[in-house]
């Protein structure tokens, strides 16, 4: 990201209130979807195990779709509808690249591609739990409603990688 | 940290099978934890809430453990017991800093010092899920046992502030 963008992106208003900080959330949220949708197709050309291929082939459309639903929060909410620089999501990305960046072997691609997009999912997983409960607090329970069901489809996501992790473990121990 | 340290510490070695994968990543996740343990006095410091004052003060020494567990398991395996550079968690504990830095509000600072937290607390059960997977792929199933106790510590304090969280969303519904 260009240091331009960088320096208007980030904490462009002072945080004084929880609706301050739920409107930076999903701010930071869109920025970190989008970045997602940007790295989601390298890891599908890299990736070789066909169901590990296929689930981040069908999260690249779930996160687009997940991104339109924070387009309809924004709406609701009646808040600007801008992406800030999300520093976390940009570390785990940065983290999987140099992993997967080195790796020659398939096995150790696949390996190293399922452990980081566990950890993207857990970083959704974290920020959506939050921002569903500042909705809340805030009185926004139709915003609640909307990213509950972005929530729902992350720990999917987890659960799917986990599953396709423990068939790695027992097809190795078998 | 010091530019120096990041070029001594980051990917000093390729990776390029899944014991460098693995041996790469306990000591992505000792630095990890290392830099977690420099956060959470500030954290403690800033919240006003009881609770979660108690849940950063007992966090912090169940990390100190969890340091220690990492280092066993750095033995076990006979690897080179050291901290390399992760920006995941640098990202996340940035972040956090950054929503921190603004608030003045107790409520609003004690509402980001818990989104922050469980940003933690995800990225490491995502990690520590990861390792166990791999060490029981490794063959390395006493390394798997270590790690897990650190895992089940890391989900019951996501727990903890979760209930924390919805605690207060029902103190302001009510």
């Amino acid at each position: 990201m260009a240091k331009q963008e960088y320096l208007m992106g980030l904490l462009s208003k002072p945080i004084t209130s929880l609706d301050d900080l739920f409107v930076h959330t999903l701010q930071d949220i869109y920025y970190a979807e989008q970045q997602i949708t940007k790295a989601l197709p390298k890891m599908i050309d890299k990736a070789s195990d066909p169901q590990l291929k296929q689930g981040f082939q069908s999260h690249l459309a779930e996160t687009k779709n997940q991104i339109k639903r924070l387009e309809q929060v924004f709406q609701m909410h009646g808040a600007e509808m801008k992406a800030v620089k999300c520093p976390a999501i940009d570390g785990i990305l940065d983290e999987a690249q140099e992993i997967l960046g080195d790796a020659k072997d398939a096995e150790v691609i696949d390996a190293a591609a399922l452990a980081s997009a566990q950890a993207v999912e857990h970083y959704e997983i974290a920020r959506y739990g939050t921002l569903i409960a500042w909705a809340r607090q805030l009185g926004r329970n139709d915003c609640a409603g909307v990213l509950e069901q972005s929530l729902e489809e992350e720990k999917a996501a987890d659960r799917k990688l986990t599953e396709i992790a423990e068939a790695r473990v027992n097809r190795v121990a078998v």
